[in-house]
């Protein structure tokens, strides 16, 4: 299919500029811009890609200034990020697959009811006790425990494994691989060895939490390891027993949180970041990349380092210790003046 | 079912403080109490909450003196924490699904002889040649492939993979998603690009193991990989091939263990850690998170950082960094006196 | 089977020192030597292991000189390392497994050719039309998503999951738990939640890719990610949407790549380095463990630290911050001094 600038413009309510019958077909990175291919400018770091782009059209922001001509078709939109966000949502709803009903062989325990919008993939295993909501697509290979709940719309890609009695939101996506409610990690020394304390509690998933492949969330202890409604986390992360992760906090990949640490809302965390048990970090905290939270955080901190202070402690940190050398060569420079003087 | 502060009391070998008829159903942790459940004190951080707290009953320790009055009903024990452990046990018995039997569809090779009381989850594969332990329990989607050695009561939870060869010993646990056996990562550089080192060797992990979701252990190039009996691994570590892991030892999430290091008993290792290939760590090690050691390390060392020092160095080394802004300012100080001076 | 020296040094085209006819039947790493087993040495690390060691016969260089004497028998060659790879390589071919055929269950979907070398495992499932190569490999429990080509001779350890469109190379070898082609990680703010970006792009893997267990590649928000000829991952490792790896580069475990980062051909990267998104990182760049690279690596660099810079200022700054205690007194010192002169 193939869609022209002025039909694209009217459908987000955007301004064309240039040659308005200029026709695309698909999307492509500003950077690698192909003729028939819209892209779209929002990060400020890749403008001078906009000059030279093969693409086609363009989607930019109202306040885009040119400063050299330009020979893609630009449409002028407020936002063009989530512009963009929504022409992908649109081919993607027409792209990518969406299967229904139930593959052979699938095995469902007795007495679960499968709505019939549901899609049960080839080799998925669901246990005793399970509730399935509407739309829900179990992708092959997955495993849902006895007693699961799962909610309207989630979609569980291939060999997810949920344990018994976890509670999973609508709306909710979890990449292959993802594990949810394996035992927490809990041993109780005993004469040298250890012995194992059951983890007798679950987790539960709020609504439209997305989890990325690989990703692991253990069961708590007792009570329950809470992901807060629109959280979103990243691939291979770890979170421990009994944690909380606020309402739409992200996390990028390869962060650890510890046991029964409650991190707030809306932050954002970078990738490989490692949290302590038993802290509390409060709302809108961001955290920069490879941090390590040994203590609290307050709300609003931005953080860095290991250990993780302020951001811009940090940023001076790096600086001092980088100039260090000559710090050393100033300081034995005055003790060679001083002693001179004797 | 419900239980008097009395009858756990007999149980755990306990004393009761305060109204010894009160009956509970359920734990709760001591901040999340609620009535009708038992709680416990056992890290001291957590004492504040023992005035407050909802639960019906906490155990608390022998020692423990109350600063306020208490609500609850206290049972003093010996250890509060291993005292709930095993009523988490008791529990954690009569709750959790213990399956037995053979599930269908499930691949078992001819000649493999299943005992009665094992479980094979459907979807299960077993490879040629493997042997399986009494009271094993093998979940669904598990891969054990050819020649493999299970031992009595392990537990293979879902879609654990096991490589052909490897032996895994008895009681132990390994969580779903669990890899044991890939092929480590050799290669020889070779005009360019890299052949690889075919891994011929096998995993070994003894008696009472328990591994976490999604950790990986690999296969050595020749001889074997080894865990040593009572080995707790978290989720999403990595040992790589060759390497040994003494007695004991504990090990947080997303630890990294490079090939041929040996890392000796009873050791305690914070998660996110990087152990440097082809190093010797000793016994009774404390390894603080996201520590980097490149180097061997001393058994009953205490060590922290990138790269890691003893833990009481580490310490000193993040205040002095912390405080290099005012030692500039005294050295800037320092020089212009001096200067003044001529 | 058991070989004498004389046949090896044959097979090996290298020279006999000490008893030719002495046989081996296993291999074994040169400090865990055992009669019968032959052993090498190139890590000159292990050399000392040579004299006590207890296997039959070592593969030393054709510069090796011993300083003391040498009970096993010396087989010499031009690069001991890459010669044992060629004997493990034979052995392996003749000891691992090698499935062919397609067992039951298996989810082959219609259209889709089977080659008659090619190796289905029971569980697996094959997507809608998927194409496969001359003797790929498919182990129990993979899923292949619709549209998906594999080239030839490629191996799909079990459970790896391969989202619908991407593109897997000829040669490559996937392990165990690997994930690609699962969603980037990308969402517009939108009214205080998020709304997802979707991912309409793929991932390409081209030839002779290795990849570890449980490693994921997420697929580009358009366009592609792309791991390029001869790359080798280790386990563990994270690459995100529209990344770019270049040819023949090798990543240690625990690795993560952020969106849009290209990094070069021929680079060497360290367990647990971190990428920053959108940077671009030169060719023959050498990664030390556990480094954060904020910013874009010109080629040929050498790094390491948080955030990395040259090595050797690394080891200088470790140096300098270990001995900064020293320095605070130097300077109270100074201070005290002058203070006196007054």
């Amino acid at each position: 299919m193939e869609f022209s600038a002025i039909q694209i413009a009217a459908l987000v309510n955007g301004t064309v500029e240039g040659d308005g019958d200029v026709k695309v077909s698909t999307f492509a990175k500003i950077e690698e811009g192909q003729p028939g291919a819209i892209s779209f400018l929002a990060n400020p770091k890749y403008t001078h890609f906009i000059y030279d782009t093969a693409s086609s059209i363009v989607l930019v922001g109202n306040e885009f200034v040119a400063e050299h001509p330009v020979k893609a078709t630009l449409i002028r939109v407020a936002d063009p990020y989530s512009t963009v966000a929504s022409l992908l949502d649109m081919v993607s709803k027409m792209s990518a697959p969406n299967p229904v009903g139930v593959e052979q062989p699938a095995y469902i325990s007795d007495g679960v009811v499968v709505p019939d919008d549901v899609y049960v993939g080839a080799f998925a295993y669901i246990g005793k006790g399970v509730t399935l909501g509407k739309n829900v697509k179990i992708y092959p290979q997955v495993y849902v425990g006895d007693g699961v709940e799962i909610g309207d719309n989630t979609i569980l890609y291939p060999g997810v494994k949920i344990y018994h009695g976890c509670k999973i939101g609508a709306g909710c996506t979890l990449h292959a691989g993802v594990v949810i409610g394996a035992d927490g990690f809990g041993f109780a020394p005993a004469n040298g060895s250890y012995n194992k304390i059951p983890q007798i509690g679950i987790v539960i998933l709020e609504d439209n939490v997305e989890i990325g492949a690989n990703t692991t969330v253990d069961r708590a202890t007792m009570g329950c390891t809470r992901i807060r409604k629109g959280v979103k986390l990243d691939n291979l992360i770890q979170v421990a027993h009994n944690c909380e992760i606020g309402e739409n906090t992200v996390m990028a990949s390869q962060v650890g949180v510890a046991g029964s640490t409650k991190v707030g809302a809306n932050c954002m965390v970078g990738g490989q970041v490692g949290f302590a048990g038993h802290i509390h970090v409060g709302d809108n905290v961001m955290i920069g990349a490879q941090s390590g939270l040994p203590r609290d955080v307050e709300s609003g901190s931005r953080i860095m380092g290991y250990p993780a202070v302020e951001a811009k402690d940090f940023a001076r940190q790096v600086v001092n210790v980088k100039n260090l050398t000559e710090l050393y060569r100033r300081v034995a420079e005055l003790e060679k003046k001083l002693d001179n003087q004797k």
